[in-house]
């Protein structure tokens, strides 16, 4: 049972990040265990030789995990992220990208996941993440 | 495909790391993008208070995505860890332990995958790991 | 012995890199195992509340490490990051931040390195992080 | 200031943890930032070709991580490591093993230090971890 929808995440998202409204994050899928994200890259995600730079695909990891938490526990809360990890595979293609997270753990105080990067419709992963979330003491 | 089966892979693991024996890792079942393996602790893998060490869980990601990698590149290379992150998420029971390991990446010099291991038949995992493996070049 | 000075760094990273040049890292002092960065952070950088956004300090370490490694290297090579973990310590107020690096491997195919992140002059570091980078074959 | 010297930490470790005593880990020095540890590799922690096992390794970088935390807060809290990422750099010499433990941050809940593993007297790691423990609440 998820507190927020699809539709609630992304009005959530561009009314609280609107600094990162350019960046095209779109929810497409949530539920208690997982979310699909989608983005479109554009001039300034690229790195010379046409690739997608390395802190666009950690922007869209870190994104896609606060989500899929958010989607748990509600908008109120002030999680920030405590541990990163990320590994990149292949490189992407400018265009579509899309993320796929796992919620692994969810606790009282820490809540842990894994998020897959994927151009357009490739089933080989481009990156790969393990995020941790601290969440904060509710009132 | 695969160039080795579960039972290959049994015989190798047996065979090469008579050290590791007594930790009794068993190979479930294996293809070109994941394995299952299993393990029961003993005395010697718990921690004051009846949970499972962390070394001992490190130890079976490692022998987890090991496999992995050499049932598509079979039984000649030298792989060795470059990198492995791993979160512990939930305390484990002692008895059986369960890995679910997938290919994220097999490139030519590295191969990156995840495990995720389980208590039993959970179905939340007691840990995450993350592992790359350099691949020596084949003569 | 260093191939690249400070300077040629600086240049290097200004011509190479237009996209990130409103970030404004600064190459302070570079040696054969260890660089110094600057940055200030501005507006763009900021999540609410005032403190600075995750992909900005992502991004500060990989750069970091990046010319680190170009410094004994030289510009020529195209090196990639496989691997980037990151954690998150404290919250970094807005305004200079400092990065140290430090050189932990260089092979010929994977360099090695971490990264504190540091606000202003504080000594407590506000990130750190881990990172390898692929070197590609040289001709 | 620390609440537990080294010759606290030793006789903790002795005490506590028999099951691990065969690895000989001993605490060489410990202030209120880092910790030195040493230890000396025997058989069981080889693998062909004489190189030091990942999973020892791994023990030694995470016992150093924790004696370090409970010089700060004394041999009473539970705590437990939550991620440990670990980069494996060269290939150790069986003989005495060193590491060297930093303490990033000691915060309430979470504490986080990076530990380099040396052979012998050599300057360059064989091997470097990043390591967060979750402290318990105390009563």
């Amino acid at each position: 049972m998820t507190v927020m929808t699809r539709t609630m995440l992304q009005e959530f998202l561009n009314r609280e990040f609107p600094e990162i409204e350019h960046m095209g994050f779109e929810v497409a899928a949530v539920d208690d265990s997982s979310i699909t994200m989608q983005m479109k890259t554009s001039a300034k995600d690229l790195r010379p030789g046409g690739t997608v730079s390395g802190p666009t695909l950690m922007s869209f990891a870190d994104v896609t995990m606060y989500l899929l938490l958010l989607a748990q526990i509600g908008p109120v809360a002030l999680a920030v992220t405590t541990n990163l990890n990320i590994n990149f595979l292949n490189k992407p293609n400018p265009g579509k990208l899309r993320a796929e997270g796992r919620l692994l753990k969810h606790g009282k105080l820490l809540a842990t996941g894994d998020v897959s990067i994927f151009s357009n419709d490739d089933t080989k992963p481009v990156a790969h993440a393990t995020l941790t979330y601290a969440i904060p003491p509710q009132k």
